[in-house]
């Protein structure tokens, strides 16, 4: 797991919800990756292709079959080891992992939070491995990329936070945004709510249907307020409201932004227009799967589901003063499984988009 | 045309669109309304049943006609007459109509704005006819009841001005909210768009897509702003963001206010919710077609789709100071056609849920 | 219940699925009957408005509450029972309620067989109650209409059997096609499923997915061919497989049938095709809700969803010597609940088309 | 161009409309292909990455622009020239192209038929370039790939003909099922009707409807006939019915095919049934793209869009004797562009599945 060695053994805990399908299909597919193992307790005996017919023209998909998930025998066949798990449950697995020598991507909430009395707030139990905090990244790789190469233990991104912090962290560090006021409206397709047999996720209650839920307080505020707290310098509060929209995939965000200074007149408009430009331009000229859009183009989820694309447009409005940026992104990629499969390219020395184009 | 008479005489000018269609199915079915003409260039010739096949089983969709719209026969057939014109063209109908002694329910934005500036500042040409502005009444039922009684040309509301003029007029007439800061971030369906052969509006581009689009300034911005400041007394300056989400029907309204007194304790937060609770109370407990949800309810549109009715739920955040509001409406009835209904209703003295239950 | 009575009180048992609550919806505002009970265990207690909030708008939502379900008291408050449960579970309050003098009108399987064996075969378990199956009637208005006025226990038809039998009957007691080789290629939208929390159900697995289903013996064949098979005077076996397409409502059948003679020559053809339209006019010119599209119009789900038509559309080919008909209904309406009220209008000597336009 | 080459240039003639968008989506992603030119009149000077946002990841989508197509530069620029282009058009540009010497991969229906009367009577126009009929290859890989390889003009077969050509084509060859009486019922996604602006495909229209179009006579019933015919030694007609459903991709098509054989006993079902699967068997187990499902499994369209598989599955019914044969594609892949690539492939000397895994 250097930048020498040509490929890295990888196995998935928690593989049949819609997040562990995207991961297997990313990885069976990664050039410089092998899945070695996939668990589920409801599907073990049987083959990824059997469980999810749409991989069966892989030969892995054909040959690996899920097993009972097992920490000392993944530990033996993996090097590192995606957690897709409920929160809660992941810690069972990471620590055990951990202490054997694997490196751990979680795509839970569970390590994402420097303070386990925030996540019991958030998540109503305590944290189920407070030990580990400390040393959990926050995996996103815009951000957090030199940590996460020498991460141990990734705590890879809520789909929300991660459409709100890409485009918000680099203003609030440059100061050009107020900490305060910070308003996120998002917008989320129904596989954000998992692979669970719900009568509210029923086909006939989301089609021609959308709907505001967990206002006002929901848990993904938790991580949002504190990565923009420690960008900020200072204590960060979000207002957010997720609704939830009929369509498969996707995240669109429309956020609502004091900028610094007052607006007073065009040519101030001008001046902060070129200083945000410059800012995203520094911020994201490297980052290959964020798209800064220009002209009159703006965020649509049907551009970037599929991809690990976030796509990022921004508007000053000089009648009210306000700076208005929308993004969109797939939710199952850029926020789960294909930003947690860029942490392992960037733990493995990979190039970051290795298995991501 | 007094509460005493039993029917009114009513026609359609521009019946092929939307909202024009669901004119002819609310009143075709309307107890007493008699629908005598429908016009329409392009279906000039045809039955109402062969342009709109779903209608067949009523026996007025098979006998009447569309005909190419001509006012002075227009005046002799009806007594009200539903414009369903796109804004600039409703203006020539409506001037000869109005001196042929119709009363006029026109459906576009021609006359809801009182200054004929600040319409060619969102519409981009002049006012066809500034001398109707000082007579023409918003139809707000909800608002504007006794005024509209009384009309003889009513503006009938945008679709999303009327999901967020409802949920703020009364906190905004009480004082429990300030002027300034008002968010509106709003979701429709693809109805609102009209029944145009654009690319953009084709299943394949609106499906499993969501999208921003008019950012920062929509042509509705200028009656939502007439309409609060109005209220208000004062200059009101929104933000105001639409966003279009793959369902036929359905506008989706979250509105982000700032209470006018700090909630510095769980008392304040209790004693200003009683407030607008009550506010709410005194403003809607006697509006039919406004529904105000308890308890853990949130708006759904799939809850009001196919009604007149408008679904409001606000929840106070005392980490953040601010009210949520939250509507949801039918694009096409209450956010047009429905309402325009109500409106002919009041005019006519007749129930003002006659034909919209 | 006889011609000169006003109104029906009528109750419905098991009101908390998708043709229950349209069942709730219809008799609501059903102008002639009184909705004097509601049962379901699972919502018992609460009122139709809290459990509907689409119905709030109506008084008898807002104060009528949902109770367990007791035959007993039920046959105290109505005269007739709508019973919106499982198969197997129909037959249980179907015996105490007709024993006490109700009229029954149930929307399951349980009665629409003759034979105890047809329903084992079909439905896996001895049937409940075989000794109601001979008082039973059918209750598809259009064809049985004579007997439903009559009749003590109605069971109303499948919605895949409606979509069927509608456009094949006056075909085949016409002697127009052979009763061999009839096959039913039929599209139902995910209500047709019912408001069951499964996982095939959930919107990310239905949505951009299409699939057929109970291939090759649905359960809806016993109904369809005992049908077919008492107006062909012989044995009628019929191929049919169902697809489940992601819209909320709609079933759309295409009907592959043999006409009785070849068709050699252009003038086969049309006189073929006149006998098939005078047979389909003389059928339904007095059927309410059958349309019968003429010149190029095809049946399309959009047309009667919402309503209580069936679109019935034919084509003779002949290069294959085939007739080609096909249907469009609202599975919910003209496939359960509204061909149900439909019943009840027969049974009470209301207009056919009472509370259904 | 021949097995030893590392790599082709290639180019895209009419890249604007979906199986255009896809080419272009397949072959920048193509490890062995390099896209030197697209051409669209109308996108003629703007980028890949600004047509198509999606693809702005990838340095060749930001700097190739679209042109004008002139063949003469289209023949010196690349050796392989996918034609997108309305049938009609496709022969323009074939005739100059394949005389400079390039090879035409046409995703039209210009070049399916061999006959040019067979394609006045379906197309109702003369055939543009009758003279190249007789050199064109059928592109159906998995049944013509030897003449594939080959071939200088490739026919890409249709989107229906695919789905139904596939599961038809082993049964007729190996004599299991009869060639009369083959009844295809399909059902495809939006993107069939290609990018145009007509109100038929509206997202309004089009969501929350089904319907037949079309019937009985639709044009690819030329082709489906023709490669019958040929597999079959005498001449196959077919009856089809093509229906549009609300998803963006993908075609399920059901197949009711009569079996040479009586099936009078369960045993006679069991030797067909073991006859079926071994035909089946024999024709595609090397086929890298066809996946026969086995049990209970039945082919769903989610499974098989943004693949290039067709899943096929059978179900033999001993009440009709008739043998279901079910097929799901993706439209746009399988179904065109991504079974045009797989040609290329062929073409090339590459492994059939390069660029399409």
């Amino acid at each position: 797991m250097n930048a020498s060695s040509n490929s890295v053994r990888v196995a998935i805990v928690g593989a049949s919800g819609y997040s562990g399908e995207e991961l297997v299909r990313l990885l069976l597919r990664h050039p410089r990756a092998e899945l070695v193992a996939v668990t589920s307790r409801q599907s073990a005996g049987q083959t990824i292709a059997q469980v999810f017919p749409r991989f069966a023209t892989h030969p892995t998909a054909r040959s690996l079959k899920f097993s009972d998930p097992d920490t000392a025998t993944l530990a033996r066949q993996a090097e590192i080891v995606f957690l897709a798990l409920p929160h809660g449950v992941a810690a069972e697995f990471a620590i055990p992992l951990l202490r054997s020598g694997c490196r751990v991507i979680d795509l839970s909430a569970d390590f994402r939070l420097k303070s386990a009395e925030v996540y019991k707030e958030f998540y109503a139990h305590d944290h189920p491995a407070p030990e580990l905090l400390a040393q959990s990244v926050y995996g996103l790789p815009e951000v957090h990329g030199e940590a996460i190469r020498g991460a141990r233990l990734v705590a890879s991104p809520g789909c929300y936070p991660t459409s709100i912090l890409l485009p918000t962290l680099p203003l609030l560090r440059a100061g050009l945004i107020r900490p305060t006021g910070i308003i996120a409206d998002s917008l989320s397709g129904v596989s954000g709510a998992g692979r669970k047999a719900e009568i509210d996720y029923l086909f006939c209650e989301c089609n021609e249907s959308v709907r505001p839920y967990g206002v006002p307080k929901h848990r993904h505020l938790s991580e949002i307020e504190e990565q923009l707290s420690l960008a900020a310098g200072a204590s960060v509060v979000v207002q957010f409201t997720p609704h939830l929209i009929p369509v498969n995939r996707g995240i669109l965000t429309t956020l609502y932004l004091a900028p610094s200074r007052h607006l007073a007149t065009p040519a101030d408009v001008a001046t902060l227009g070129a200083e945000i430009s410059a800012c995203y331009a520094q911020a994201y000229s490297g980052a290959p799967f964020v798209r800064l859009l220009e002209g009159k183009a703006l965020p649509d989820t049907k551009n970037v589901v599929g991809t690990n694309v976030v796509e990022i447009a921004w508007r000053l409005d000089p009648r009210t003063g306000r700076l208005i940026v929308m993004s969109a992104e797939d939710n199952i990629l850029k926020g789960a499984s294909g930003q947690a499969v860029q942490s392992m390219n960037l733990i493995c020395g990979f190039p970051e988009t290795e298995g991501l184009l």
